[in-house]
C-alpha cells in the first residue's frame, strides 16, 4: 500500500496486529497505526459508495452472474471516474471471498493468471492491484532532459568526422549514418548521455588527427 | 511464477531450498524442482542473450549512466521483440543489486514506485514484473458469448412494452428508453444476463396484465 500511494487500510475481524505484524510493514507502520477494525464484513461497507470484489476464479459458465468479472486492466481505467468512496474488497489467505461477500459488491474484478495455476497468495492479489491504479492515475514519469535538434544535429555531424577521419568507405558511409540516427532514434539520449557520447567521438577524432601529424 | 505462465529460474548462491521453500511454493514446487544453480552471477548469465536488470530505485541524476532506466510498461511492449534468451535479473532481499551486476546487464527496468516508499519486497517486484509481462503477451481473455442484434432489439422492445403497461408519462419514455440503451451499452450484456433480463420483463408484463384481467 504504502509503495503505491493508499493509506486506509479496513480489516475485518483480523488476527493480533502484534509486533510481526509490524516488522514485517517495515517503514509502512503509519498504515497499521490507522487501520479501522470492524466485526462484520457488513458494517466495514456501510460509508463505501462502490465496492470492487477481488478473485482470481472466474465462472467458466456465464449464467452464474456472481462471478461474471471484469478485466482489471478495463476496470483501472473507469475507476476514478466513480463519485464517491471506492473499496476494493480482498478475501481471506486461504478461502478469498465467499459468494454472498462477493453477492455484495458492485463489481467483480479477476486479476488474469494462469489457467494451470490461478490463485495469487492474497499479498501479490493486493500489489498487483494497487501497482495497476498506481501507473494509471498516480504516477508521472520523471521528465528526463532530452536532446533538443541543434544537439542531435551535432552529434550525428561528430559521428560522421569521426567516419571520415577513420576513412570509413564512402559508399557505406551514408547507410552507417542512418543506422546511427536510428540507434539514437529508439534510445532518445538524455542531455547527460549526448554529452558523454560528443565527448567519446571528439575524443576520439582528436587522437586519430594528432596521430596523423 | 506459476501464476503467470513462467518456469525457468537461476538461482545464484542462494539459501539451502529446504522443507519450508518447499512447502511455501505449494503447487508450483516444480519450479523449485527444476531450479539452475550457479556459483556466481558472472556464470549464470553466459547462456542468455539480454540481460535486464530490475529495481525501485533510480538515478536522480542523469549523469549516473549506470541507474538510468527504463519504465516497466514500456520494456513489456518490446522485450518479446529479442531474439535470444531474455533474462531478467532481481536482487537481494535487503540490498537488491549491486552496481557492478547492473552493469553487466542490457538495461535496468525501473517498476514505478511512490517518491515516499519507493522499495519493493523480491516477491512483489517478481510478482509485477511478470504479471506486467502475462497480461501483454501470454494472456487471452475469455471471449463471453455477447449479445448480437436481433436480442438487443428483443430486450429494447420488453423494456418498452414494460414501460407501456405501467403507464409511463408518455413524454418521458423515449427519455428512460434511451437510458436503458445506454446503460446495457455500457455493461455489454453476455447471452445469459441477457436472457436473465428478458425473463424478469416477461414475467412483469405478464403480472401487470393479469392483475388487469
Amino acid at each position: 500500500m504504502a509503495n503505491f500511494d493508499f493509506d486506509k487500510l479496513y480489516l475485518v475481524n483480523p488476527c493480533k496486529l502484534d509486533d510481526e505484524c509490524y516488522s514485517r510493514a517495515m517503514h509502512a507502520y503509519k498504515i497499521i497505526d490507522n487501520v479501522i477494525f470492524f466485526k462484520t464484513f457488513e458494517e466495514s461497507i456501510k460509508n463505501l459508495d462502490y465496492l470492487i470484489a477481488t478473485s482470481s476464479i472466474e465462472s467458466i459458465n456465464d449464467k452464474r452472474h456472481l462471478r461474471n468479472s471484469v478485466f482489471l486492466e478495463n476496470l483501472v481505467e473507469d475507476v476514478y471516474k466513480i463519485n464517491g468512496k471506492v473499496g476494493f474488497v480482498f478475501g481471506r489467505e486461504d478461502y478469498g471471498l465467499f459468494n454472498k461477500e462477493i453477492a455484495l459488491c458492485d463489481i467483480m474484478l479477476r486479476i488474469p493468471t494462469s489457467d494451470s495455476y490461478p490463485s495469487l497468495n492474497l499479498s501479490h492479489s493486493v500489489g498487483l492491484v494497487l501497482y495497476s491504479l498506481y501507473i494509471k492515475h498516480k504516477y508521472e514519469p520523471r521528465k528526463k532532459i532530452k536532446i533538443g535538434n541543434i544537439e542531435k544535429e551535432k552529434l550525428y555531424n561528430y559521428f560522421s568526422e569521426l567516419l571520415k577521419e577513420i576513412k570509413y568507405p564512402e559508399h557505406k558511409k551514408e547507410k552507417t549514418e542512418i543506422m546511427f540516427k536510428r540507434i539514437m532514434g529508439r534510445a532518445i539520449p538524455s542531455k547527460w548521455e549526448y554529452h558523454t557520447l560528443m565527448g567519446v567521438f571528439s575524443k576520439s577524432i582528436e587522437k586519430i588527427k594528432n596521430k596523423k601529424n
